[in-house]
C-alpha cells in the first residue's frame, strides 16, 4: 500500500479507498490486540504536543505502544528548545534524525505541513491552531462507517463552533469526499470560515446551499440551520425553493448531530457566543427528528453536551475516542510500512489543481495565526499560494489554506500590449485576466509595490468594480 | 488472588491478608528483578500526575517497566484537556479506553474514587489531596515488616504534619489494621482531623486516649504527645491514668518515628507552625528511648529531618523509597492479574458497614477540597454520604472522607405519628432518631429546605440541644 | 572496557582512547542500527532534565530506545519535588533506587557532580549551567573525527557566546586533549571566563597566545581572534611575534567554524552583545579562508547563524544533531556494561593532579550559580576545592570549577616558626608558601576568620603586594 513513507497534514492526503483500507486494517487490530505486538518493534515515534492534550497525545502514544514501538514526546512547550527560539524548520530536521515518524500538534496553523517539508520521516498533523485535525476526522468516519455501514448519503449537522473547531474543518472535506450531506448549524458568531466553504464548493464540486444570516435560518426543530452542502451525485432542488424542501427533509431526521465545544482559546473578542451557546442534552434529543441520531463530539466537552445522554445508546462520543486507537494503530504501521493492505479505489471526483504563486516578496498570508506570519518562521519561510480565483484575486496559503485577496498586482512580463512591465495595478481591475499565472506579481500595498520598484499603472488608482 | 481488576482508592480497599500477599510477591521479585521483565507486555499504563510528583510517580513507571510494561504519562496538568475545562468523569472514561490500569495523582480529595468509578479498568490512587496515599503505605508497612517481622504491637509515633499530610491519613488506618499503637505527636496546629480519629475509633474498634490540648501533652523526652491509639486486643489501662502509665510506656521507646513534612502547599493561613516546626537530627536520636527506633519519612523532606542522620543505620527513609520499587510490581502484577498470589487471611476485627445516604439535592460536602465541590465537577456528580452518626448528625462524604454536619433535616414519609412529611426540623432535635435512614433528607441551610417545597417544622426553630 | 559504572561529568572523565572507543562503537552501532534493539533490554535510564532541552533529551532517550531499553522522564522542573523543596543529594539517591542509569541537566553549576556523588548508579551529565556539556562534545568530535580523519593538529575557530557556552567550555579541553589550535572568536563581553583558560594552559600544558582587549584583536577576514591556544606538541613562534605570524597562519583557513548563540538566558545584564552579535551566513563563508571549513553548532540557532547556509556541503550542524543518538547509544551501553570495547591508550600529556581543601567552614565558593551556593542544598553540602594555585592562592571549586581567591588564610599548626597558630593573615602575604596544604585554612573575610576563633596576625593588614 502506498502510504508508507507518506504525511498526513489534511484529510485531502489520503484517498477515499486508503481511508477504507485504513479502517479494514483497524477493525483486524482491534479484534486482535496482543497480535500486533512486536508490529513496531524497533521504531521510535516523537511525538511533540505543543498545545494541551490528552485525548489525542495519549492516544497516538497508546497506539504505538500496542504496536510494540517506542514514543519520545513532548508535552509542555515550554520544556523545550522552541523556548529559546528556535525555528519549527529545525525542530523537525532535528527530530527527524531521531525519529521514524512523527506526530505533531501545534497552535499555529500550517504547521504541520511546515514539519512534513523540512522532516524526512513521515509527518502526522494531531492538530495544527484552527486548521485540521484529520485523525480525529478518520475516527469520526470509523464511527460512522460502524454504525451506519456507509457514509454516502448521510445527513451529518455539525453544530456548536464552526469557526474555530479544526475537527470539523477536516470533518467537512471527508463527508463531501464520502458524498454525505452536511447541515452547518453553527453558533451565533462562529460560522464556518469562508475560505473552507469556497474549497468545498470550488473542489468537491457539489452544491452549497446558503440559508443568508440569521434571520433567514432555516428553523427545524431544534436546528437552526445555517447553510447545507450537497454533493454532485445527490438529485436535488434546493437552489429553486431555498429552504422549504429542506425543511421538509430535516423533518426525516439527521443521522448524526456532530457536536463541537467553543473553542475559547482562539476566541479573538469579536465572538459572543457565551451566553447563547446551545446546549445538547437529553430534553432536546427526546424531538422526533432525532430518535435516530448518532450524538458525537470530538471532546473534551465543557457545557454544550450535556451529561445526562452519557448512558443513551445513541452517544457515540466514548465510542469515538476509544476507536481511536485501532484506527491510529493501523495508521501508524501503515504509514511506518511494517503493514500493507490492498486499497480498493473507486473512481472519486477530480478534484481541481490550482497554479502555485510563489516569491520571495510581495503578498503574504493575511491570517495571524499562520505559521508563515510568526517572527521565528519568518526569517527563512518563503510565502507559498495556491491561485484558487482570478475574480476576485484569490490566493490560497498552501500552509494554512487561509484565503487572501491582494490588493495590487503586477506582471514580471509586458503582456498583449497592454499590461506594462514594472507598472502595479489593483487586482480588481480587468488586468488580473491578462497577466500569466507565472508572472503574476501580487502586493498587499501601494507601498509595498513602490519598494520593490514598481511605478502606479493606469488602472493603480481607479477603482473599476 | 482476587486483586485482579480491584481498584486501591484508600488503604481500605485491602484485607490484612492481601497487603502481606503484596509483600511476598514483592519480596520474590525483589530477589530477581530481570525474571519479571515480559510479565506485563503488552499492557499500558497510564500514570496521570496532576500535582507535582518525582518519587511516586518515576516509582511506578519504573515497576511498569521493569515488568515490560508500557506507560503513558501526564506530569504537568497544564499540558491536558482539564485546561481546556474537561471533568474528571470524561478524563477516566476516555483514558480507561486507552490503558489497561490507571494510576492518578490529583489535589482535589476523592478524586481517586471518582476516576475508579468511571473507569472500567483498575484505578490506583496515588494521592488525592490530603485524602489518602495507599500505595506510599504499602512501602512503609513493607519496611515496618523487613525491619521488624511483624506489625502487631509495635508502638509507632507519627511526626509532624499530621493534618494535611495524607500519607500518615492512610498509615493510621493500616498500622490500626495490624495492631500497632499509634502514638500522635503533631506540630503544633497540626493535629490529625477529626474526621480520621472518629474513624479510627468507631470502625476499628480500638481505644483512643487524648490528652487534649497543647497544654496537656504527655512528654517523653523529645516526644510531645498529643494523642494514643491502641488496637482492642491491647490491654492497657490508659483510661484510668490517664498520661501517667503511658509516660512509663514511652520511656521504653518507640519502634519507628514517621517524621513528615509541612505540607505547606496546603496550609490555608491558620496554621504557623513555621518558626516552631520541630526538626528530629542526630542529637534528638541520641535520647535513649530512640536508640532502637527506625526513622521513618515518606519524603520528600525540607527542614524537619536533618541530613546528619542519614547515615545512621536507624534510617530508613531511602529504603521506604526504594522498597517502593518491588512493591508496586507487585501490585501492578496482581492488579493487572498476570500474577496470582496465596491470601492467607485471618480473622480481621468486623468493620462497621453505614448505611448510605444520597439525594440529587439538599446537604453537600463542606470539605473545599473535595472533588464534589469542584465546578467542573459539580454539573454531573451527585454527592453521596455514609451516615456514620446519629447523634450529631454525621455523614461522611464517599468521596473525601471528611465528615459533614447538616443543620436541617426532613422525611420523604411521615413517621410515628410525630415526624411530618414536608415539615423540616433542626438536625439536633431528637426527631433525627425517628427518620429512617432510607428517609431522611439532609439541609445545609432553611434556605435550602424551603427552596425544595419543606416548610419549617416545630423543631425548626427551637434549639434543642 | 573501564567505563562501566563510571559517571561522565566532566569531559576529562574520559581518556583519549575512551572517547576513540566510544566513536568506535558509535560507528558500528550506526551502521545496524536494528541490531543494537534488546542490548539494553529491561534497563532504565532516568532522564531529568531541569531546564528546557528538545534535541538532548530527546537524543537521548531514542538511543535509551534504540538498545532496547525504558525511559523513566522529568521534562519539567515544576512538576517535581524539587518544587517542594527537595535536595538534588536526596533527589539523586531516591532515582538511584529506581533506575540503571541518570542523565541529568540541570541550570546549577556542578549539579552533575553532586548528583555523580549520591547516586550510585552511573551519572551522565546532560549540561550544568554554564559548567559543562560533555556529550555534546562527543558529538561534536566525532563529527570532526567522521568528516576530517582526525582531530590532532586542526585548526578550530570558536565563534559566538563563549562565556557562557557550556558546550564549548568542554570542546575547549576535549580539542587540547585531542591536540587541535583553537581559536577564540567570541563575541564582545562574551569571552572565554578565565578559570578555563587557567585549567586550560596549567592542566594541559599547551600555550595560549592572549591578543589582549578588543583593540588588539587578531583580525583575519571575517575572524576577529582574541586568543589562540596550541598544544605542546605545536612548534610556533607566536610568543616572538605576536600577531602577525598568526595573522599569515590563520589566512590559510580554520578547519572548522564553531558558533554558538547568545545564551541569553544566562546573561546578567553586564553583557551587552544583542546588537552586535555577528552573523555567520554565506555571504561571509565566501571568503576563500572558509572554502573548506566546517560550519558546526551545538543548535539551537537564533540569529547568529543564517538559513542559507543549510544546504551548504560545509553545514553540519543537523549532521551533529543526529550523529548524537549513535554517540549516545555506545556510551550508554558501555557505562551500562552491557557492550564492551577494547581501548587502545596512547601515552596522553600527564595532567596536573592538585591537593584538594575541604573544610566545613571559611572560604566558599564565589560563583552564585554554583550548586553549593543554593539555599536548599547549602544545609548538608560541604565545599570542596582543589588548590591550583598559591600566588595569587586561588581554589577551584571542585562542583562548577570556577576558581575562588581567598582573602585571608590561616594555618591548624604552628609553622617554621613564622606562622601562629590561630592567627590569622593576607593570602597575598608570603606566608601562604609557608602554610602546608593540609594545614592551610582559607577565609573570605576577618569577620569570618574572627568568628571562628582567628585572631589578626601581623600580616593581616599589611597589603604585602
Amino acid at each position: 500500500m502506498a502510504l508508507k513513507g507518506r504525511d498526513l497534514v489534511t484529510i485531502d492526503d489520503l484517498t477515499n479507498g486508503e481511508i477504507e483500507a485504513i479502517f479494514k486494517l483497524a477493525d483486524s487490530m482491534a479484534d486482535s490486540m496482543p497480535g500486533q505486538y512486536g508490529l513496531c518493534r524497533g521504531k521510535v515515534m516523537a511525538s511533540l504536543f505543543f498545545e494541551p492534550s490528552t485525548r489525542t497525545r495519549l492516544s497516538f502514544e497508546t497506539a504505538m505502544h500496542r504496536l510494540g514501538g517506542r514514543v519520545i514526546s513532548v508535552s509542555d512547550p515550554k520544556s523545550t528548545s522552541l523556548a529559546k527560539g528556535e525555528s519549527i524548520a529545525d525542530m523537525a530536521r532535528i527530530v527527524a534524525g531521531y525519529a521514524d515518524i512523527i506526530v505533531i500538534r501545534h497552535p499555529w496553523e500550517g504547521a504541520a505541513r511546515l514539519v512534513a517539508d523540512y522532516a524526512d520521516v513521515p509527518v502526522i498533523n494531531a492538530g495544527d491552531g484552527g486548521h485540521q485535525h484529520p485523525t480525529q476526522t478518520l475516527c469520526d468516519l470509523y464511527t460512522l462507517i460502524k454504525e451506519r455501514g456507509s457514509i454516502h448519503g448521510l445527513k451529518i449537522a455539525l453544530w456548536g463552533d464552526l469557526k474555530y473547531g479544526r475537527t470539523t474543518h477536516s470533518l467537512i472535506f471527508a463527508l463531501a469526499k464520502f458524498g454525505a450531506t452536511i447541515v452547518f448549524c453553527p453558533s451565533r458568531g462562529l460560522e464556518v470560515p469562508e475560505n473552507i466553504l469556497h474549497k468545498l464548493v470550488t473542489e468537491y464540486g457539489g452544491e452549497l446551499e446558503r440559508f443568508g444570516g440569521r434571520e433567514k435560518k432555516v428553523k427545524s426543530g431544534a436546528l437552526q440551520v445555517d447553510a447545507v452542502y450537497m454533493t454532485p451525485g445527490k438529485p436535488h432542488q434546493l437552489a429553486m425553493m431555498p429552504g422549504i424542501d429542506f425543511e421538509v427533509e430535516l423533518k426525516a431526521g439527521v443521522d448524526a448531530l456532530y457536536v463541537t465545544r467553543p473553542q475559547k482559546e482562539r476566541f479573538t473578542g469579536e465572538e459572543q457566543p457565551d451566553n447563547e451557546f446551545p446546549v445538547v442534552d437529553k430534553k432536546m434529543m427526546r424531538g422526533k427528528q432525532f430518535s435516530k441520531t448518532l450524538v458525537m463530539h470530538p471532546l473534551p466537552r465543557v457545557d454544550e453536551l450535556a451529561y445526562d445522554l452519557d448512558a443513551d445508546p445513541r452517544a457515540m462520543y466514548f465510542k469515538q475516542a476509544s476507536r481511536g486507537v485501532p484506527v491510529r494503530m493501523a495508521l501508524l504501521a501503515l504509514t511506518l510500512g511494517v503493514k500493507e493492505f490492498p486499497v480498493i479505489e473507486e473512481p472519486s471526483p477530480v478534484r481541481t489543481d490550482y497554479l502555485m504563486y510563489e516569491r520571495d516578496y510581495g503578498v503574504k498570508c493575511n491570517n495571524p495565526r499562520c505559521v508563515t506570519a510568526q517572527e521565528s518562521e519568518k526569517k527563512y519561510l518563503k510565502p507559498g499560494f495556491k491561485i484558487v480565483n482570478r475574480e476576485p484575486l484569490t490566493l490560497r496559503c498552501v500552509y494554512c489554506e487561509h484565503g487572501t485577496e491582494p490588493k495590487f498586482i503586477a506582471s514580471t512580463e509586458w503582456h498583449e500590449g497592454r499590461v506594462e512591465h514594472k507598472k502595479y495595478h489593483r487586482a480588481n481591475s480587468h488586468l488580473v485576466k491578462k497577466i500569466r499565472p507565472e508572472n503574476l506579481i501580487a502586493f498587499d500595498s501601494e507601498k509595498e509595490a513602490e519598494e520593490h520598484g514598481y511605478k502606479p499603472g493606469y488602472y493603480a488608482k481607479a477603482k473599476e468594480k
